[in-house]
């Protein structure tokens, strides 16, 4: 049993381009190479919206980025995906996260794993202070409990069938509480993973949720610099904790 | 605080037909009268694929549904919705149930309203059972644990702002247990109701789960008959609990 | 065979409140009764979130709403619904309103309903201009084509089966033109068409689907006059031609 | 302008594995380093949920994904996607196409891009028949009606704006037949182009949509083999048609 006190988000997974040649109609596209891969398909699938495949006005797969979030034609940012594994993080992190509608969700059972060597996240406001022994009895008093609840819910004179197994541990898991760590895999477009950010990596969010969802920034801001260069990293002036913003209202 | 032993599922909306009168075209539609109002919508849609207004084949509206369910023509069950309102539910349970990414959801929110009276749900597998004492003596605690949170983390020499409480109540419920009971609102469309029920509603579900989405099925069953009657009442051969299983396979 | 010059919308279903007693927890909840169904349990499902059923505010249901506009609290607003349907519209228009993923659709089928006697749809800039007999004789001409196709598509010598028939009319279908009448039901939640009419009512959008999404507008805003009355009547300073605004970016 | 008699459909991007290491506690995780990108993805996202990472089972990854498939998991093939450009299909295939709501599309805009010298897509019963011929009389009348609207729309006595464009070619477009030419850009996941390919490379489906997917299909077992190997091809007894079928039902 641990006390995770930072959470552990990484990439998995990008777009990636593979065409070999480009479609004939497509042929006087210039566009900047160096472009990460989502990217120059997001601008492939914007320029040919409009078939303006000779890029008259010269601008640069940044450029143009930059332009469709202006005007707000968020469509084409749909085709540039990411998928990310996150794990350190609590079970009431992912009760939010999962609410996600664009995001396709992985996530460990607490009906099919064992729980008794579970670990818990120690909540920002927690972390480091004199509450955090009293937060660590409760969590270690539910594995307890969980241990109690699952040895008598299991017939021992016999071997027990997975589904046995199950109902025991669904039952059992009731008393396992919202800091129980979860680990799951979010995958999702990069106009969903905006939505998240923005409503998740901000100063109103709840702190693990901002401080996780700040890590998917900078993450993101990796994979897709363009895409994500809007969100500006800020610092509380209430508690100094930080958050991203954009102005973009998507 | 109570330990909840029944969920409690009631109907609060539905879709109604509200148009005065039928268009032109559809004029010589023969639709049956007795009809839930959101089946006639159903097969109005359904009928405005194809013009067949006539109804040559003479289909009541019950017949007319079971033809669209067998030839799995379930875009038009789309049209007519419901919402229901669900209390003595889990959080664990609400976890899975916010997973149904057709369904919109409005749920309590443990970081704005206080945690202080929360009720539990005692998991099927518990109740009544030696266990229960134990269960609940773990609850109790937690919210003894919750409250303590609370009181160190609000400041008490100042009236707190929202802001503040807020943050103590993100963090106190750390504590609290995926027994932890939730209220929350879901509405859907048929089709998405069917595939919950369809997937919830069985032996090989989480119990609370079977139990919650049996209601489900129950009550729409009661708004929609013709859609919901292939759910089939069965009794698990292997804990004798009660479960739905309909032969189609969406 | 007719020209149509007016698009003909009209509302078939809406949500309806039907509980018939609230939940107990519910029972402090005062709302406005003169509110339209669906904007009650808009407010329902609000207060289910920060179970904030004293109203202590005294806010009524059009107060809630607005509040709930300003915070952009927008997922609430999808327990309503609406289902309307589309008549005198035209291909084109319905491959850009098809393309909503969060409207529900069912559409007539050019593959299975013959269209010798199809109608057309007269684009605004077209009607009544010394250019619409031109427009109509195209269109004229390709019912001609589209009979010729099928009448040598589609055996005489023996009773054409269903399939047959079906693969006649998709293949004469390709030269009937945009400006093809189509007809729909379209279902969405009041989110989803808070966003169509966003998008499409405006001076920007194509002056067919302008018109038909200003309708649409007009019947929302007696549907869900709350939810809509932040849509401004607004007449095109360019060519005279009414929209609807809205500030917020939702 | 051009007659067209075979879709263009081209692999523009998939799903790369891009994790540099594995998390801790999947460490002991072995998969077949044979796999494609995004079928490893789905093999971690599966075992996520169970934790199971030692494989003790030693399947393959196409035994893993198999396995998935049978007991209907699907929810773990919707990490991997990919994106496809499609040509030379007309606008009913694309009407028909953009219907799928899990697949995002970027489509070229008849309002923006002229319509001049657009090609058109001859259905596959008309292809090398007796009827072409009139078949493309339609089709160049069409586009000759095009221009005279578009001449006359537009003013000649100055330079036209864009607005003023893009009004005369939203209108001069009611008359381009449904074969007309399209080219957009389809991402989905994996899970979505499985329910495309399941629905639209059947006998069932409109010929070109037919063709046009079972394209998909082939290029889809290319990207993706474990997830497609159910989709077995077959020839049509009725008319020699090459489709494909899956005994899953999803």
């Amino acid at each position: 049993m641990r006390f995770l006190t930072e959470p552990d988000v990484r990439l998995l997974a990008v777009t990636r381009w593979v065409a070999e040649e480009l479609p004939e109609d497509a042929a006087a596209w210039q566009v900047n190479v160096d472009t990460a891969d989502g990217e120059m398909l997001i601008e492939f699938a914007g320029r040919q919206c409009y078939e303006s495949w000779e890029n008259k006005a010269g601008r640069t797969n940044a450029q143009y980025i930059e332009n469709i979030k202006q005007i707000g034609h968020l469509s084409v940012v749909e085709h540039a995906g990411a998928s990310l594994r996150f794990a350190a993080v609590s079970r009431s992190w992912s009760h939010e996260a999962v609410r996600h509608r664009h995001l396709s969700v992985s996530q460990l059972s607490q009906r099919y794993v064992d729980s008794s060597e579970v670990n818990f996240v120690v909540p920002p406001a927690i972390r480091g202070t004199r509450l955090q022994p009293a937060f660590e009895a409760v969590c270690r008093r539910s594995v307890a409990a969980y241990e109690t609840l699952t040895a008598f819910l299991v017939p021992t004179h016999e071997e027990p069938s997975t589904a046995r197994i199950k109902l025991a541990r669904e039952a059992a898991r009731s008393v396992l509480p919202n800091a129980t760590e979860t680990r799951l895999v979010l995958t999702g477009n990069l106009r969903a993973w905006r939505w998240f950010c923005k409503l998740r990596a901000t100063e109103a969010a709840d702190a693990e949720m901002a401080e996780v969802a700040c890590r998917v920034v900078e993450i993101l801001q990796g994979v897709a610099p363009s895409v994500f260069n809007d969100f500006e990293e800020k610092t509380s002036e209430k508690d100094g904790r930080a958050y991203y913003h954009t102005k973009l209202s998507y």
